[in-house]
């Protein structure tokens, strides 16, 4: 186990080292640490090495000048410059924030940005402002599109935080696929099968093999196969897609960049970088914000009490278990995976940092 | 085969009848015909009895004045006054059309309203001012949460429309759920079985019974189950119920009321009739026009190209089959079941009207 203090510490300072401002590293910092504190730690301190390579690469800025290209009094287009993907979404969430409060609701799209951690904690940057928060990112593709068998998009997830009272806030954080990929390689390390519906061979077949990917295979989107809804889980993947790159001039579907450095740049480009889409609206501009809340409380409390299934305790409303680990991980500590551990004690010592493994 | 005027001219006249405004008569009208017209009869003149066993039974305004309650720059609220769906509809829609073309982006929450039709109608409504047009509507209760049992939700259909310039426009349009209730009705009458994760019994066991829902069993999320992504369909379906009801102030959940008049009234109500929400943003808001309009051909025609499946020919772009079946039933004619033909020759000779039945 490892305290927050010490991994806040710890990734803060690695990102100084690679040349962010202290400000710059703390919201990235920030961003890491929620992954892992929410329970999503493929998307946490996992990732390090990845930024850290593309950084090496010079495929990634660490001094960028995130700015609006493009506004009206509701919408903005933020160009990254590049950035760490924390960096030009915090700005551009903040963007959307802004105009929300003045305009009821605020919407950025942008590009030339890179891979951002966990969608859910630009929504979550709504809740502190009695706004509701939506964030989507499209990402590499290794997602085909219903009857196709070319992997053209993302996990590409969406993100929508909404405020309630004296209930915790609905927050719902999701990929548009089945399943996330590292359930894939998980299932993979140990040589177990995975589920029908999760991935299909080369030809379209459905396949239960984890490691299909590494001969022409393909993730499915939401739904799974056609007869279950694929095609609607393609259509969500699509929104995100074109929201985050069509509207920002950020690269789409097959032409995202790659968000580790071991894969090649892609030789054609169809804009810039990665694309984002961040969305802010006043729970005042639709309610009263306290009526808004207790009705947030009523609904909440309405479908907490739904009857559970034989062999299940209750259902979940969207956030909870993140919550519950969150709250779990602050206390308790965060564990890392004795290989994600040693990965950073070998890039802090290229740095010029410690990093203590806890086998 | 039914000509698009001859059914035009009886709906309206219909509609007349029950006492609408010509102008309101022609709206609902288009909308009808639209779910025909793209090959959705399910939400197509097969609904006309129910619009008027509704009206007969007096829980339906055909005189509403539908008006706005409260609003921002890109905001509002609309109050339905208990209208026909299509009435409440058009009308917010156009007010989401009206303050995005304003303001860049426009949302609109409307309560108090009823059965709308098909959701892509009115965000079709954007597609003619260069605007990316949503609508979202929540229903009556069929739906059980993932680990839940209890039907808290309705089939929630989200609708996205999105102009491009050569290409025609990308039109998303899909229940929360795996498959639309009428594929049940279909499967029972025929005697089959329908897939697992379409349903589950009234304990949350898997089932394959379409008539499952008479005997407590409840329909599935998109995903179908938790293993597959269920709890990602809840997060959509809840997403749609807040954004239609809590936002408004309109029944959410368990509480939506029934689009039928053989149900009863619920006892309990938490807002004012069925939610709705729409929204518009205008593509310039983002991109100039032409630049959007050609970025958008390049994805749908770099979408196109992916490889098709073995055994499938193409891939499918949203929008594309309904789009083909509504340029062939323009042409062909309407087919209608005899069965809904009979119901419409019967209430049209209770109302004072002709319809005649092709067998």
């Amino acid at each position: 186990m490892y305290t927050c203090e010490y991994l806040v510490d710890f990734t803060r300072s690695f990102f100084v080292k690679m040349g962010c401002s202290a400000d710059d590293s703390q919201l990235i910092t920030d961003v890491f640490l929620a992954a892992e504190l929410r329970g999503i730690p493929s998307h946490g301190l996992m990732r390090l090495k990845d930024y850290y390579q593309l950084w090496k690469a010079n495929r990634i800025n660490v001094k960028p000048n995130v700015r609006i290209v493009h506004e009206t009094p509701s919408t903005a287009v933020v160009d990254g410059d590049n950035a760490i993907g924390m960096i030009a979404a915090v700005r551009s969430m903040e963007i959307a924030l802004e105009k929300g409060s003045k305009a009821g609701s605020g919407w950025v799209s942008t590009r030339n940005s890179n891979h951002y951690g966990i969608a859910g904690y630009y929504a979550l940057m709504a809740l502190k402002k009695d706004m509701i928060g939506m964030s989507m990112t499209n990402a590499n593709p290794q997602v085909a599109p219903t009857f196709s068998v070319t992997p053209m998009m993302g996990t590409n997830p969406i993100a929508v935080a909404i405020p309630a009272g004296n209930q915790p806030p609905f927050v719902a954080d999701f990929a548009t696929t089945p399943i996330a990929r590292g359930k894939l390689v998980v299932a993979e390390k140990k040589g177990e099968k995975v589920p029908y519906g999760f991935v299909q061979d080369k030809d379209g077949n459905p396949s239960n093999d984890p490691a299909i990917l590494r001969s022409g295979g393909s993730m499915l989107t939401l739904g799974g196969d056609y007869e279950h809804g694929s095609h609607k889980g393609f259509c969500l993947s699509a929104i995100v897609d074109i929201f985050c790159a069509v509207f920002s001039g950020a690269n789409f579907g097959p032409f995202v960049p790659p968000s580790v450095a071991y894969l090649p740049v892609l030789e054609k480009k169809v804009g810039e970088g990665t694309g984002h889409f961040f969305g802010a609206m006043r729970i005042d501009a639709f309610q009263p914000a306290d009526v808004f809340k207790a009705k947030m409380d009523e609904w909440i409390t309405t479908f907490r009490a739904a009857k559970p299934a034989a062999g299940r305790e209750k259902l979940i409303i969207p956030g909870d278990p993140e919550r519950e680990k969150e709250i779990r991980f602050w206390k308790e500590g965060i564990p890392l995976l004795p290989a994600i551990a040693r990965d950073l004690k070998e890039i802090a010592g290229e740095i010029g940092l410690e990093f203590e493994v806890k086998e």
